[in-house]
């Protein structure tokens, strides 16, 4: 599934670490790498290695390129979800249809790479893993994912998550979409927005309240149900290579098999958003790379009164500030990939994991924007549309302030979310 | 000029105060209004006043409406510097030439109230009033002022100030753009870029580095001549309302009469960028007052967890302290400008001011920003534009960091900024 | 009252100021004085810069030389408030009582001065001042006024202020103390803690919950009453040159004429907390002066790789900010003061400025404290011991957090305090 | 050597999750320690949970009920370090002489335990197996370590580590210490401040220029040498139970074998300094695990609002992110030394911990210590006593700044020192 061709010449930089050791002086000291201060490197396998080194050279040499125009248009690139597809970077953890079976941290250094391009493909593909294939895989019949997973896998149908609605984001307990038995089947109402993926997706996973026993379940929605619309949100000012949109259901019928059986209530979408979340952990310390690559770059490059900006101990300071936050995020959230993958994982890592990594990747994305001086302004320095993306990754899947809540009842046994 | 008509309802509601007074309890103590913290109106003439109010009832009703369209397309509004114009909002503190004459703080006022709708509409005026406007009442003959003054004043022309080279940003003493003297007048050769209003300019104030003695000058170009260009930059992350291009002079000829004859060294445009900084110091504050008030009306609104966003502590605090920083830096600039006014300004205080204004504008307004959610990234709430524009605010003229020095300077009597 | 002896030197570096305008270029700009960088001297009356002058040299001749003695100790110099009455630096707001009758802006000037040499010994002024004189003053007979204000003007007696309790901090509502109308007079039971002179006071001003309307009202009790101990609280970690213990009332009795007749509900303690509190936010920014002072001789005393520390980026980026953050709180301050004499006051200013000025002074105490390396840890530098008191001041009479709730119920409506 | 009696019941607590694989849900899911958020006891070997343990019972049993005493009164317990000998918690890296041969790892979790208490008590420690056994069992002779080594360990003798001088503390390049080469040995001369233990030290390490080549090396000095004096340094405002003196060199004559052989350099006491300073990387996490456990207590207990603390938003975000920090350094921290063990330790990995560390310890402690409100000025709450205590810890062994600019050299190739 997975084609390593060749290596780019930064992936080189990286494996040419695994020899530093044979080289090391006697003092046993190695020499420094920067971009890996801790040498994360040392902790992954060689499999999630290859994955890596084939995501990155990927994002690379096929995103990168795209990423100004996407940008500029807000418009769907319909070619990159078969692109991840053919790679094996769609639903990597699963174990059969047509899916690596990789390990969860395989997954989020995939997210990791992508993001380091945009944190808008890194959306596209983290709702088609975790939030659409995902419950497939968890809460679905066989005869559900033999119909969508290989399909997904491949990216030739697109997959969206209906969760969020206009009146409750931070509190999806308050959901008002309905579901309701009916002879035959189902009948769906309501209406959710910020959808990911939306006016694209040909299958959506939606969210309803079942009147006849007052839970939440998940339904496998086909594009082009009678009643149901998905309509794009425009003019962004993040996230703009990806697609969002409403999902709108105005008394959509759907057969019995529309219903993903093995959930119920809000456990079940929470299942999917840990997953995700998981990934955008990983996914904004790409973002957050690039970002300190780039400034590096051009404070090497730049210079005032005589001196590289690099020379400045103001400029200093906010790169390293800014790469040790990647260091410590990186590990972090290496840390509760290898939980996960042990069956050893607490949701609340994942809200640790979120809720800082993403907030020090915005933080530390408009640090060192700084350095970039009037030219921060263009869009062909590329970050400021990370700091712009970082916001919204910061945001949604539970806000920074939600997830330090979620912490805080962890810490003290008491739930202050209403307070 | 100042064209006095009906009184927005907002203003009415600062206006209000100065009943309040007399409607105070026995106590002493009077309501406390929060949009005004310290009642800063009190501080105020009642010319201030009045302009303020035309500045807030222009802004909001003929500004506001633009807004998102212009942000959208950087589409340039033609009609807008002729209507600033009409209400005598450009060159204000200019006496004579049909311009008001008002005070510095009317200046400051008036910046805050367009800002308050966005940072590019203040930057396009702010490069009439300050950076052009003002080098030629400075520094010009009685003829330029005659020429120039009273056409830029009602907005039937726009300039544009050509300082900053692409390769000097924080250190213009590196100018790289040449004047010398020739039979006739001068040749000019040179490039400059980020420049306001450059794309529409029919008069640019260029400064270059004179053969004949090594000293910088201003120098008057009209549009049109010989081997000037002014090119647009497009796709920009922020101030996408006001237009922003570059200026190359290839060999460009003029006469005698070209020259700013008052004009010698760095002191010069350092007294236009000093001009254009006060104001920005007040404008930045506008920008956030509005990010402050739409975020609070947000909070209000938004219910999550059955209870509106603004009674959670977490919202309480980020608004609160936001709203402080208004205040704190309001009171900071009119002092500054009562000190201008009264001939005691000392141009570290203006750094003193910008510094500290537009780096507590970008902060809190990242803050609050948080409050809208998911909403953030959608343009119609405004407050994410604002985030954009405030971080070119706090870079240009002066990065953050440069007036740190500058101000470190003063109060170490070393310079640093090479170091 | 005052005597206006001697000017030293660094206050005629302030009064040197004044002529400065008539050296002023032509240019129409000044030189910029880094001690008082917005020229808030020039916003003071005569009478106030002579207040301030006589506040600084006592402080700097009779208190600086004293502090780090109590600071070690733990001791109480029973000089100390006789010196500050025979300066007329006691209730100097009062009018009448042998009180001087000064500004409010004046008794800000004083607290900035005392507490420029150390918080205890502003607190100690604060208590006799705020929380004495104050109440006795606004609530009392005129033969209370007769009998303690004098003596307390002159620092003859000593008085201690008995609000918070063992289990109400933040949230007086919840007093436990309680009056009990009996034969002759009332009797008083409970207890107060953290209350600041209290081992040494004459007369305390004790709040309590009246029996027989359930309302809070206050009494001013004697030294000596049976029943009535005060032992003081030691170890501290802050405030050590002030005394600081609880108040035990074991059914004190006293007279009718010992309650404060005016006083009903909280309304009363908090006009005291108010004064107070408007006098801490003056003189938090005296102890970041010093600070900012002490750092900055420091710095360019101080060599490291053969350059003062002063000339290194990080060093001034420090010394800036928080020299900005002082001149930033005593406009702030100045303006509540001025608003204060017009009776144009509402609550939630002080609020503001005590919130933000003590926030602002605990933080950029810190951050300069680092300027002195391991000459940090010694008390003899100064700074470390402001810093430590700087979080209390930050904490007490209302911490950060209670204030930025008051804020957020005046911006908002809606109170969280229990949120 | 190490007794591992009975366990306390708060290790228990540790140790109880390691069956809680065993009890976790078909879900795959675990419950949430918020002690130990992501799971960092799985990656600790069984010895090094055993050292840990011995070291936390030990500490908490012993060291904590002396705490208060050793800080008010800066007396110096002589019992401490033969009690820590006696368990084995003095150069427990070292192999042989009577030294544990444990890895990196547990010297960190002995550093963490013991700063759990208090920093003072950890940099006794830290210099007693850092700063002296260190260097002698890796630059000494034969003799020098069987003389020293086992002593040292058992906590018989006590070392101090003589780098600092007054005017070197960045910059130790610009040591002014000199040895002489004379007959039968070498005299030295100069002065060293800020040396912990000093006062009590046996045996000094003590770092010289010596003059016949201009190479710094180390040297032993045992107490009691004519001309060798370690006066006191008194009333320090923080790590006031550890002692710190200065030294001075007035000619003292040593003979030959008193040279450390194997240093040349500064490289040879930086080895030194890397082991403390990775010491300290775990020290300061303790301290702030401290606090986080103290404050969290009182948050729970303490009501206000009729609530306790711990259920208002503000104090749960504290809590909440100091954890998170906690959780993350100690990643990090354990990272570096499973690197050390590996011979895979670059200098500037212990830079970046220690920077990071000390700075995260040094801003949440003082955060969460708000939390205590008026209580955070009484010692007997600890938390204040940590806060003083990081702040030298953020300080010493390289500042903040310092390590910034270390790591800002190694990823941008330009030595920023003295810029």
């Amino acid at each position: 599934m997975l084609s390593l061709s060749r290596t780019p010449a930064r992936i080189l930089q990286f494996s040419a670490k695994s020899t530093i050791s044979s080289r090391r002086a006697a003092s046993g000291l190695v020499k420094f790498q920067w971009e890996d201060p801790l040498n994360l490197e040392s902790l992954l396998t060689e499999e999630e290695i290859a994955i890596r080194d084939t995501a990155h050279e990927y994002c690379q040499d096929k995103l990168m390129p795209r990423v100004l125009q996407g940008w500029r248009t807000e418009e769907f690139n319909h070619d990159i979800i078969p692109e991840m597809g053919a790679l094996g970077l769609l639903g990597p953890t699963i174990k059969g249809y047509g899916c690596a079976g990789a390990s969860n941290v395989a997954y989020g250094l995939i997210a990791r790479e992508i993001e380091r391009v945009d944190s808008g493909y890194r959306s596209t593909a983290s709702v088609q893993s975790s939030l659409v294939m995902h419950p497939i895989n968890e809460f679905g019949t066989e005869a559900q994912k033999e119909k969508y997973l290989p399909r997904l896998a491949k990216g030739e149908i697109i997959g969206a998550f209906g969760l969020t609605e206009p009146n409750h984001g931070s509190d999806p307990a308050g959901m008002e979409t309905t579901a309701e038995e009916v002879d035959g089947g189902f009948i769906l109402n309501g209406s959710k927005t910020w959808i990911s993926n939306a006016p694209v997706a040909d299958v959506f996973v939606v969210w309803a309240n079942c009147k006849w026993d007052n839970k939440i379940r998940g339904f496998l929605l086909d594009k082009g149900l009678k009643g149901l619309t998905a309509p794009p949100i425009k003019n962004k000012l993040a996230l703009r290579v990806s697609l969002t949109g409403s999902i709108f259901m105005d008394s959509v019928k759907v057969s019995h098999d529309a219903l993903l059986p093995k959930t119920r209530g809000l456990g079940s979408p929470f299942s999917c958003l840990n997953s995700a979340r998981f990934g955008i952990s990983w996914g904004v310390m790409g973002a957050l790379e690039d970002c300190v690559h780039r400034t590096r770059d051009y404070a090497l490059e730049r210079h005032q009164f005589k001196r590289p900006l690099a020379s400045f101990q103001l400029v200093q300071k906010k790169l390293v500030e800014a790469q040790t936050e990647v260091t410590l995020g990186l590990l972090a959230s290496l840390q509760v990939g290898r939980l996960k993958d042990q069956g050893q994982l607490a949701p609340e890592m994942i809200s640790l994991v979120k809720k800082n990594n993403c907030g020090k990747a915005l933080h530390h994305s408009r640090v060192v924007l700084d350095i970039l001086g009037g030219n921060a302004c263009a869009d062909e320095y590329h970050v400021g549309r990370h700091v712009a993306n970082l916001q919204v990754t910061n945001t949604y899947e539970g806000t920074n302030d939600i997830h330090a809540l979620i912490l805080g009842k962890a810490m003290t046994g008491i739930p202050a979310f209403a307070n």
